[in-house]
């Protein structure tokens, strides 16, 4: 089957809009037609080359929703017609991870997912004759893509895929990593760094768990507003400070937060955020994804004296049993996806989007394949 | 007063056994008669001159157990003749700390205990007139001390203060670092490294908790007996490994340790003790105090997938509340505190008991007053 496909040929090149080669899906695998996507700073990070698993010629891609439109031998749980949204972060149900009620890192696909394959190790798509590797188990930057059967979460037909598409990446790590990773409590007090779509969903999460305080630190003053909007109490610009941002928080704070979150990837900032944490119970989340070879460093004594350092992926969201019921409490009006789609591109100025990202002008882009 | 003390002149210098001056206690203070003392790695610590809090003159020593002589005014908790445990964290019940509920690190002396002094900002000992400072709220290397109210927990007199006078420190902190920090649960997988008085307590924390595994790991082959002895079920010695530890532990461990504890205050076997953990959910949990300036590191990736960074201080003991039923479970033949005790020494030979420590012979020297 042929299917228009925004290709990353190389680290750093534009993508190519082309017309790529898809396979049928195999054993316990599924065809879904993408209806809209948006990008997200981790496909940028691979693009970039900086990524130590990207591997090119790739269809990138991972926040998306669609359509099933044909399934694979023993295929049960989704069917033609269904709606679906990828998931990097499969959910076998079966393996260690699963089932420890631990952690959402499901370890089924994750080899082959690493190394752009598919669990047979082979890849669904072509292009001229050769492979083209997939992405996070879900390459949304294709029309059609061949997603495996447990990367797949079928939802509510009546939701609009054009927004609950962002269930697929930032909006559910960061109000996940709230609610599963931090279990945020009511009049807690908290820091966020970075205020892009995971950055804004944390303090979304943060005012829904109760938080009496919620501090959005950006370097960028236009995040003020939409942060402010989510339910931020207080926005520092780090730039504007004389001092160390943690030494600011823990003054303003007295004595630090009760939980901080970094949305970035940077190493320094995890610093700064663990540092912002209060004496006796501070912790400190890290979601950002930081470049090959960083690392994080502080004084020891931060942790002795009670301060704890975590991270958190996909929101500590285990994506076939918890997304449903995100979706629907959207339905319900209890969470906002509207706030973070700023802008609207038909799926060919893909390349267009990841430049809105890269300036900070978009928090996300939604592009329409059909149009 | 007078008093028999063994004052740290200066750093790196032998104690000096001489008779200094001792003040009556004023308003929430209380004099006690040291019976027994011993000597752990922090008091070895202060005297190398590492501890950047360090301070000379000064009477070191923080484990130890003697009896009430008087109290100053408004002391209600003790009287003269109690039997008493020196607590280096207080618990005053009434600060932020104390009310979080989160935490046993009380602030209420915690500034002036840093600097030496009591806190009216002035020190009850002296020598040939000049000051002699405190430390760690406690100085139980002299006969006669002066602690504060709320830095003493008075026990039960049928307890042998020879024993239970481990309850001070080490003892306490690798029993509370399993139970009030780390929450181990049962069939648990545990790594301990470093196995002094603080890690051998941390295996019987352990099997108390009833871990299905517990790895001790040392480079020093003769401690593998007495770690069996108090429940361990595997023995480490990394010098003896090809690996680094930490990938021998994931090995052995089909994908690391549910929790490991760092009892050495090395940052380099802190990271170690962290890639030890099983992805998803191993928990960390750092002990050891590390040289001024050393700083801990690792990639993020690491916290991002599921791996949790903590400290503990004191093992998360809240002294006064918690000491008398760890005394009584020791009494009850619950807790071993005789396996820790490997040399008995008059108070005089003190040089002896840091000797056997710096060496690894001793364990615990218990030294005696009285004699």
């Amino acid at each position: 089957m042929k299917s228009k496909a925004a290709v990353a040929f190389g680290p750093n090149e534009p993508l190519k809009i082309v017309e790529i080669d898809v396979e049928e899906p195999k054993t316990n695998e599924v065809l879904v037609k993408m209806l809209y996507t948006s990008v997200c700073h981790t496909d940028a990070f691979t693009l970039s080359g900086e990524d130590p698993e990207g591997i090119f010629p790739a269809v990138l891609g991972h926040e998306g929703g669609g359509v099933v439109v044909s399934v694979g031998e023993g295929v049960t749980s989704v069917q033609p017609g269904d709606h679906v949204i990828p998931l990097y972060t499969a959910e076998c149900g079966k393996c260690k991870f699963c089932l420890s009620g631990k952690t959402n890192l499901c370890s089924a696909v994750r080899e082959t997912q690493g190394k752009g394959l598919m669990p047979d190790g082979t890849t669904r798509f072509s292009y001229q004759g050769e492979p083209i590797y997939h992405y996070m188990g879900t390459s949304t930057f294709s029309e059609y893509t061949v997603v495996n059967e447990i990367s797949l979460v079928k939802i509510d037909k009546k939701a609009p895929l054009d927004k609950v598409c962002l269930f697929g990446c930032g909006v559910t790590t960061g109000l996940g990593a709230v609610k599963n990773t931090a279990k945020v409590e009511e009049n807690a007090v908290a820091a966020v760094f970075g205020l892009g779509a995971i950055g804004l969903a944390v303090i979304q999460g943060l005012e829904k768990a109760k938080a009496k305080r919620i501090i959005a630190i950006d370097v960028d003053p236009s995040k003020r507003e939409l942060a402010e909007k989510m339910g931020a109490t207080d926005f520092i610009n780090p730039k504007e400070q004389s001092q160390p941002i943690q030494e600011v928080i823990v003054e303003m704070t007295d004595g630090g937060v009760d939980y901080s979150f970094e949305c970035i990837g940077n190493v320094d900032v995890m610093r700064s955020a663990l540092e912002a944490c209060h004496k006796g119970w501070g912790e400190s989340i890290i979601i950002g994804v930081a470049g090959a070879g960083k690392e994080i460093n502080t004084r020891p004594f931060q942790l002795v004296t009670g301060r704890v350092w975590r991270g958190s992926a996909f929101g500590g969201v285990k994506g076939r049993t918890e997304l449903p019921g995100m979706v629907d409490a959207y339905m319900a009006g209890d969470i906002d996806l509207e706030s973070f789609i700023t802008h609207q591109l038909d799926f060919t100025d893909i390349n267009k989007a990841f430049d809105l990202l890269h300036k900070g002008e978009s928090i996300r882009t939604i592009l329409t394949y059909g149009a």
